[in-house]
């Protein structure tokens, strides 16, 4: 707010308030450790506007873009909107879905120009280890695919051995493939509402999705990248806040996934390392009336009061998504109520 | 700001929080005099962006879009990018460019699926009346074309007649294409860089703009949103605001008119009835140098520090944009300057 006090609220360059551009240049920098460029950081309202850019400025007619499935809602919709074909990638369910060479191998063609990846992932919560990740971009570099790494959510991060999920950055130069990072203020400073994430990339590409934003919305919100810079350049503030943040939301983890194995052992999911999703498979439960994920979460809601989203909206009818970013007197009531209606059912 | 204490920072709805929505549609509803649904408001980050989701929902390859010109820059980008063709309709100097349905009938072809116009416009100032802005809307309702009506300057009119620039709004139902209108808080209550537009349209076309958006940006920022809320509401203390800006703004039109008439009174110019540009038709000064908009304005830039936009940018490279949106000493020591340096050269 001392921002907006101080009458920051002027239009800003399109990419992004030099400033803000440098502190997240420098937070990347970190995570890579080598110098990465504040001309490649391209600020929009939200991550989702860097994946619009990328996708727009890369993809178009006759183009295969390749998405790790379970997939976030909009990844399709994206490559839809720049003309470009969506095609669905599904690991296999024993490595929680994680995609491997091989996967891919089997969904290319010669029309094959990108792959979208979430690690943490929405709406699994699965991780990729750097290894898994590397082995993904190497497969990416040498058959000339853009890999477009959403990693929103690497801050919100379960594991024990390293502060944030294994991030592209950290592949060696040799090995990494053209690429676009995506990433945000909001999931890890809790800003969402803000909408400021930004597109990260190497080379010409950054301008030439500078100069497409040019034309749709233009800068992010004046305010929100006077708060993202807040965030961004406040480290150890900052880094204390977040720590504290995956504190709780590592809690809440435990929290759930031990309550669905004592109440509920019979609906399976996927153990999240990160984000803040459970992704249970319900269609053992599937019968005349529920015969599917919609048919599901309409039935939970009404019966419990607790909102799922359909699976088939992240490509795998078989699951619903749960969120465990709320409290964890609501989390665990809404469970037991979950339990008890599934029993009596 | 209180907005922002208060926490109102989470995600909103894709067209934006309710009652921001219902403000827009009650303010919009007294210019036109009868109830206009708050469904019908879609924000977004800027009236660009509603500029572009109504482009792209509407029009598509092999379509053909009407551009009144001189236009703002980035209608024909926007239309480029929704893959369909701008076509300029340029009106008379005469009548500082306002279009009549002689100058679209012109250019009319089985194709022609829109028409944009700005009014007050930028670049040239000029402001269609009641009856001129219901002439074109006759005509495209008769043609069936679409009517993108961009009213960002609408509150800065300099006409004694009335509060505002003429609106379609106020045009009767019976006249009326269908049409988006396309506003916003940026230019009325000097919020330009809290980036908060909004279009408003009648029928199913709002839900589809607000589904575009909502895999290309989501919701406006929540921050602006509330601010802009908060400028939408307080009708009276908002009108008066804007009515001291806007006698701030008539007088500095009358400043640099009156200038440019004393000290360059061969330079012509559009007389501004609204909006904070002057177009300033140059071309008399051409010569072996200065051969264009674009070497007028590096050379004025150069001889005198002063920024001026080439015409060409917005379809006309015999003209340079100046804006009066500056302190009067800035735009007189300005103007001085640049009679300095056209006499001496």
């Amino acid at each position: 707010m001392k921002g907006i006090r101080e009458g920051k609220t002027r239009y800003t360059a399109t990419p992004g308030m030099p400033e803000l551009r440098s502190a997240i240049a420098q937070s990347l920098s970190r995570i890579a450790g080598r110098p990465l460029e504040a001309e490649g950081v391209v600020t929009g309202t939200g991550g989702k506007q860097g994946l619009f850019n990328a996708c727009f400025c890369l993809f178009g007619p006759g183009d295969e873009v390749l998405i790790a499935s379970p997939y976030w809602t909009s990844y399709p919709q994206i490559v839809t909107l720049a003309q470009a074909d969506p095609v669905m990638v599904q690991g296999s369910e024993d490595r929680d879905f994680r995609l491997t060479p091989e996967d891919l191998e089997a969904k290319l063609t010669p029309q094959t120009r990108g792959l979208i990846l979430c690690s943490p992932s929405n709406p699994t919560g699965t991780v990729y280890s750097l290894d898994e990740l590397t082995a993904v971009a190497e497969w990416a570099r040498e058959r000339g695919v853009w890999l477009i790494a959403d990693e929103i959510y690497r801050a919100i991060y379960f594991g024990e051995d390293r502060d944030y999920a294994p991030s592209i950055l950290e592949i060696p130069e040799a090995k990494l493939p053209n690429y676009v990072l995506i990433d945000g203020a909001s999931k890890s400073f809790a800003m969402t509402g803000w909408r400021l994430g930004f597109a990260f990339t190497e080379g010409p590409l950054a301008a030439k999705m500078s100069a497409l934003q040019s034309h749709v919305t233009s800068n992010a919100s004046a305010p929100s990248q006077v708060g993202a810079l807040a965030a961004f350049s406040r480290t150890e503030e900052a880094r204390v806040a977040v720590g504290s943040m995956v504190e709780a939301f590592r809690r809440r983890r435990d929290l759930v996934v031990g309550l669905f194995a004592e109440l509920l052992p019979e609906v399976g999911f996927v153990a999240p390392k990160g984000a803040f999703y459970l992704f249970l498979r319900v269609d053992a439960l599937f019968d005349g009336a529920i015969t599917d994920s919609t048919t599901f979460c309409s039935w939970i809601l009404e019966e419990t009061g607790v909102a799922t989203v359909p699976g088939v909206a992240f490509g795998d009818d078989r699951f619903v998504r749960m969120t465990f970013a709320t409290s964890d007197s609501i989390l665990e009531d809404a469970i037991r109520r979950m339990a008890k209606a599934i029993r009596e059912r």
